[in-house]
């Protein structure tokens, strides 16, 4: 297959409506172009674990009526969209890639689920999880090189909406989630201010969120405004707030390059397309600022320094009960990978979780100190392109991160800070993506620097 | 029956530890006392939905080894405690007080539970719950008078302290449910700062906390303390900080009487208890602060003025999906009260919502302001003591709260702030308590002052 962001065209929807209107298109024939593409493509990508086709036909068809009416619930009415099997659906069993959770069928949607009907959108299926939204991975292949990952935990959604069969799905990230896979797909896509779009039943950890993975920034930015106007943010907070359509799109100055931790070890042709996207934006004129010779960079860097083991810690201990529960009543229900990690929750204490939030604490204080030195910060969103993984090789120790390395995702869990992620490299042949991610609450802001950065910046292929 | 605080006897904890050291009395014999009261009393009362009788014995048959052995695993090794229905325990159904879940049963601790356990203490049995946590009331009865409502929605856990049958109960707290049925039971008790005391899988509201009932406030804080350090706040949050056993008593020096919204329509007897008792205090050398002549307490009381219908708002959006698939999947297996509380929810918006939360912020803004003035508020913890509720009457209105008003509730719980009930006051032969409310994280200096008033203060009987 191979990728090139040069004669890649993602599957889009807000360019569709016009026809919709017209009466040109119909939310129905976009979706059975949905369905096509699905038969086609889902032997070798196995990203689905439930289809509702004939609810999605019978959704279309509704949205094909408002729409001829002339009063379409919102501009996703009739958008088809996969939901990740580990938010809770009314039609559709929830199995969180678990065994023990096989044939779980609680017949509630979460809320953003929720959301989504009432903007007319169509739920499509469920899309493939790592097991829990962890490392044990699912069946889901990169759908640009099928020996590879496509990133966890939302590898369905994230090989789904790559490989054309959605223009849009819904993804949750903890360590990274929503970011990686997207980055590993060749997708845009949004993880969210923490708590700025309802997790629904999800409440469980603190630094976790939903997510909109799209085949475009205006896609991205209207399913993630059309949850939050419905079921706005997590219990007390504050919604995702914007404009009704996707911001403008808006030059940045000034941009802070965040190497984090994975850099020291990335591969050399990752690092030249990233240095070579730097060089470019200096050219168009943005001003791009390094740690060196800015101390509040380095100290950013410094407190995000350990972020993938505080991530890890913090998850893990919020996580402790319900997976000592979930072991006890299902042994052989729980992966290896599961058990260990309960393992290591087991021997935490509440004196080692505090001392972790204080270290996210300083670094979420350490992040707004950058806030006057630029607009927002640039960085990669995963340590290189997808990883070949072939399977667990018996006697030897399992890989801790089969679907990837969220080394370069979990600063923006743990600063609870709004990321975009954009398709701009391509590295062998296999899509590397982007992100910026900005102050809490500037999830607009970050959609507006991306969207003329995703006009403006020729990709670089390496 | 009746109430006359000067010759009520609760039964506590920590005075008999001791005996298991010394040998004149052990765990077991501690819990064969408990279960004769209950043989005796549970037929007037209803406190329990389920007991294992069985479980707790073999529990107190350790805890028995380990003081004998010199090696309890805390000061609460043994100690019978009441879980509220709400909560998920390992080894009993979790039923909700809701026909929808009759049989529930997921075979997991909370994490407040696993903590008790961790420390020893003996599991007895799940305490009746109002429908859901709200208002549709259980079959118990107030132990000082079977025509009265002990309260909700920790309504079991409050009567079965009170009956003498356990030394301890966890119930739980959104709007007023832990304070208020120890009021009108005559408990010592704890509503932690938001967010002190992890509450396990029930994440899903933004002002819930778990609490103690016990009767005397050494053994709220033990119980309190134990559990803190073995759970952990809630994901996110510090837990509850202080000394390994209750803190010393300590005298305040200045306390600002809150009123709030429930003043203007309190009975006279009450108001003249209150009063009474705000004198005795003054002749102590405490200085009482009232609204009139200071506008950071007048102000703290505007903001709070509605504080009753924010909290209900606030809530109802927030249970709002996982009420609405309850209520969609068990059309008959939830009351009519529920149901309407789902229809106000409904009815809410986002806009609405974190018009709420706005109003939230700027009362705890206030109650910040005040923490110069006073070292805690001194308020009633309920409007007046148990009332009467004889049941619904047919072709008339829902009485919208059958377990009493959340009038004097509603603030802490809203302010995030730790409250401490304290059995000081008797009107017609009914326990009314009175609360102390601090700070945020300041749990621990409202049990010191508690401690000293429960000392020095005399109660006061109208």
């Amino acid at each position: 297959m191979g990728y090139d962001p040069r004669d890649h065209h993602p599957l889009t929807w807000h360019d569709a409506t016009a026809g919709f209107v017209s009466g040109t298109d119909t939310p129905r024939a976009y979706l059975e172009r949905c369905l096509y593409t699905i038969a086609e493509r889902e032997p070798g990508i196995l990203a689905w674990v439930t289809l509702n086709e004939s609810g999605a036909r019978a959704a279309a068809d509704a949205a094909t009526a408002r729409w001829h009416d002339g009063t379409p619930l919102s501009p996703i009415d009739g958008m088809p969209i996969g939901i990740k099997d580990l938010l809770e659906t009314l039609d559709m069993p929830t199995e969180q890639g678990c065994v023990a959770y096989r044939g779980n069928f609680p017949k509630r949607d979460n809320a953003a689920v929720a959301a989504l009907r009432e903007a007319g959108a169509v739920i499509l299926g469920k899309t493939v999880t790592t097991e829990l939204g962890a490392s044990e991975p699912g069946p889901t292949r990169n759908p640009f090189d099928a020996t590879r990952t496509p990133g966890g935990s939302s590898s369905g959604s994230a090989a789904a909406v790559a490989a054309r069969m959605v223009p849009a799905a819904i993804g949750s990230q903890v360590g990274g989630s929503i970011i990686r896979p997207a980055s590993y797909c060749g997708n845009v896509a949004l993880k969210p201010t923490q708590g700025a779009i309802n997790r629904g039943e999800r409440q469980a950890t603190s630094m976790s969120t939903h997510g909109v993975h799209a085949g475009c920034i205006e896609d991205v930015w209207q399913v993630a405004i059309e949850v939050a106007r419905r079921a706005g943010g997590d219990p007390g907070r504050m919604s995702l707030k914007g404009p009704d359509g996707a911001p403008p799109a808006r030059r940045p100055r000034t941009l802070a390059v965040l190497e984090s931790e994975g850099w020291a070890s990335l591969d050399a042709p990752s690092r030249t397309a990233f240095e070579t996207l730097l060089e470019q934006l200096a050219g168009l004129g943005i001003r791009i600022l390094r740690r060196a010779g800015h101390d509040a960079i380095e100290t950013l860097e410094a407190r995000l320094a350990d972020s993938r083991a505080m991530a890890n810690s913090i998850t893990g201990w919020e996580g402790r009960w319900s997976l000592r529960a979930l072991v006890a009543n299902h042994p052989d229900g729980v992966s290896e990978r599961a058990k260990r990690r309960l393992a290591t929750a087991e021997a935490m204490t509440v004196v080692g979780y505090e001392a972790r939030l204080a270290e996210r604490a300083d670094a979420q204080a350490a992040h707004a100190r950058i806030a006057p030195l630029a607009d927002a910060v640039i960085m990669l969103s995963s340590p290189g392109p997808a990883p070949v993984w072939a399977g667990d090789v018996p006697g030897k120790p399992l890989n801790p991160r089969p679907t990837g390395d969220i080394t370069f995702n979990a600063p923006s869990s743990a600063l609870f800070a709004p990321a975009v992620t954009m398709p701009l490299l391509a590295v062998g042949g296999l899509p590397l993506g982007v992100q910026l991610m900005g102050q809490q609450g500037q999830d607009a802001e970050m959609v507006a620097l991306a969207r003329w950065l995703l006009a403006e910046a020729a990709p670089v292929v390496v």
